[in-house]
């Protein structure tokens, strides 16, 4: 699991272990199981969290095509607001302190629930 | 299943029979991992009757809150790509004829294997 350094969203990729994965249908049954059950850990978690009041949940991987999955909290006042988020603001750093507690935050609901 | 009336992408959207729910969360496990089967399913055989370059998978719905998952066939000529669809060029409604004879390569496709 990635943090995608933007400060605009709590946004999170996860990547399964298989650079040679570029599709969901490329994983077998099993594989595609796995990842809905951690989609579904994460995305929790990332709510509980974050408040949000929507999730994105996303696998486009039209620049980057090594499989990976979007999982996204969105506000309504938020700065792309009712669009996806992709390309439409420059990224905004995250400050390094809050990011480290972000991170923290998310590890423990997602280990511990 | 549903077909989005936009003749730029082959753009299919599967919304589950359940008015109540609007996040991937919101479903049980079994749920969840119904939804993955029919995903890669559905998917599959979009691919294989598009012949297309990348599948993008999403659940967005910022704007239609009622859970639904996107899977639209890209390819590198169309008129987004490397950008996810939403919002990029108007849709452009597909001639009548050509959306059925797609419908019914899905349909066959999908329950056919």
């Amino acid at each position: 699991m990635l943090v995608i350094n933007d400060a605009h969203y709590p946004w999170l990729l996860l990547v399964p272990r298989r650079s040679d994965v570029v599709e969901i249908i490329d994983l077998n049954e099993i594989e595609q199981a796995q990842l809905m059950t951690e989609i579904s850990r994460v995305a929790r978690a990332l709510k509980e969290i974050t408040k949000c009041e929507k999730l994105n949940i996303a696998a486009l991987g039209n620049v980057v095509p090594q499989l990976h999955v979007h999982v996204i909290a969105r506000r309504q006042n938020d700065a792309a607001w009712p669009r996806p988020v992709w390309g439409v603001v420059p990224p905004l750093s995250h400050d390094a302190e809050e990011l480290q507690s972000f991170i923290s935050a998310l590890r423990r609901k997602i280990w511990l629930g």
